[in-house]
């Protein structure tokens, strides 16, 4: 494909909402029905959680079937499906089950699509508070409860201003958690428990950084195309690419990105 | 007064709606509008989440002015304004201000009238989502983009079943520290950085415990009063009353709520 051919892209981001619209049809039955009696235990293991993730990428594939039936499919639930497009669709259906588990409007439905090279185009999207951020094929914006508006990321250089996110104390081992710890130590404000929410807040220019370890390919897809539509890097701890998951860091812009990373590496 | 005065309950429920709405347009325009450039510095002390706060509670004690103007006011912002109907409004305009700078949904308002027992009835509202939670004077319900639903606890009594939130590790003494990550560890989930919308979700039967340290009464009277009218139970570390501040343990019901007290008070 050429990233530029405008057919292709618009039906990639028409794909995209549409993908994002059968995955909050699926979802939103489920949200908040978890828990309201005290025999919700998953002796089964099958939990509400489960059933609204299988159904929203089941539904998401359909979506895919009809519209783009030569697209590989890499989804959270039902892993690989082959294609012959070169395009892979990458699907996570909820990110963020704990927060999803725990009433919280911090989970996403994360819609990627990759070449060769990494995504192309993403999207991050909250069904319960209506919010969508997407970002690829010359589009980076965002709706919500206060309308559409362009994507953009902050300024800010120096890590004193900086606001952080990150999953930790949840995720990584204690060597990572001390990485975290020294650029936490370092920035303005340090908040938690945001799970996918923080990489679209960094993409709003809200935050500065988003830390985490751990992840995997449909994790970080979707956050790393709509945080570089916005203006924003997203890599590894080592400052490599990160589209097949794994320690990242995502930064606002370069100066705040090199200042985590020098950090995040100061202990070895 | 008498707490079935239905005319009275009527009109404080009113008045109680009337606050969060005038709070609700004072707050949204600054929303999100925070840091979206490098010079966002706080060089004067006087941010927009400042702005919005004081913004909102003057619209507040606005209303009250108009529609209660006997009632005395405790306000974070303002402070004490006396009254004269042994009624008091008990109002933090943003709650979570942290949340708010940083863009989270997590934030919101606090509406609380007390008497001289405490809070008999109580607001929280988060504007952006468009949610709301109403507890006390024979109300107990909550509305949001799901529409209008009861407020109802869980019944979980087994703390390895129990979902906990909290704003540690950003609160808290080391003492108090420690006395948190014995009820984590036995909880089955701990989720971080939920500001008061971690209280609304306990009265929404989503979650089981909330710990926190350190607060004010104007952080904790709509929450206590908003959980105890969804039949949950709100304390200080010691089981005593807590509506005027400290340590607070918010619980689903009285067998979560013991099983937490006895971990809390553990090592002293």
């Amino acid at each position: 494909m050429t990233r530029t051919d405008p057919d292709l892209a618009q039906d990639l981001r028409a794909t995209a909402d549409a993908l994002a619209d059968a995955a909050s049809s699926a979802i939103l039955p489920h949200f908040r029905m978890v828990g309201l009696t005290a025999d919700n235990k998953k002796t089964d293991g099958f939990d509400p959680v489960t059933v609204a993730d299988r159904a929203a990428e089941k539904a998401m594939r359909a979506v895919l079937a009809q519209r783009r039936p030569d697209d590989a499919i890499l989804g959270e639930e039902f892993g690989v499906t082959e294609g012959r497009s070169g395009l892979t669709w990458v699907l996570d259906p909820i990110d963020g089950t704990r927060g999803f588990l725990a009433g919280t409007p911090t989970w996403g439905v994360l819609i990627a699509v990759s070449d060769a090279q990494g995504p192309i185009l993403g999207v991050i999207d909250q069904p319960y508070t209506g919010e969508r951020f997407t970002g690829g094929l010359g589009l980076a914006e965002w709706s919500g409860p206060m309308g559409r508006r362009a994507l953009g990321v902050r300024g800010t250089t120096s890590l004193s201003d900086a606001i952080l996110f990150t999953t930790f104390p949840e995720v990584g081992t204690p060597a990572e958690k001390a990485g975290f710890d020294r650029v936490s130590a370092a920035a303005m404000l340090t908040r938690y428990g945001m799970d996918c929410y923080a990489y679209a807040l960094v993409a709003a220019g809200q935050v500065d950084l988003v830390i985490e370890a751990g992840l995997n390919a449909y994790d970080i897809q979707a956050p790393i195309a709509v945080i570089e539509a916005a203006g924003g890097i997203v890599t590894d701890w080592q400052g490599r690419p990160v589209h097949d998951g794994g320690q990242v860091l995502a930064a606002a812009n370069r100066a705040i990105h090199a200042a985590a990373l020098d950090l995040l590496n100061a202990g070895s």
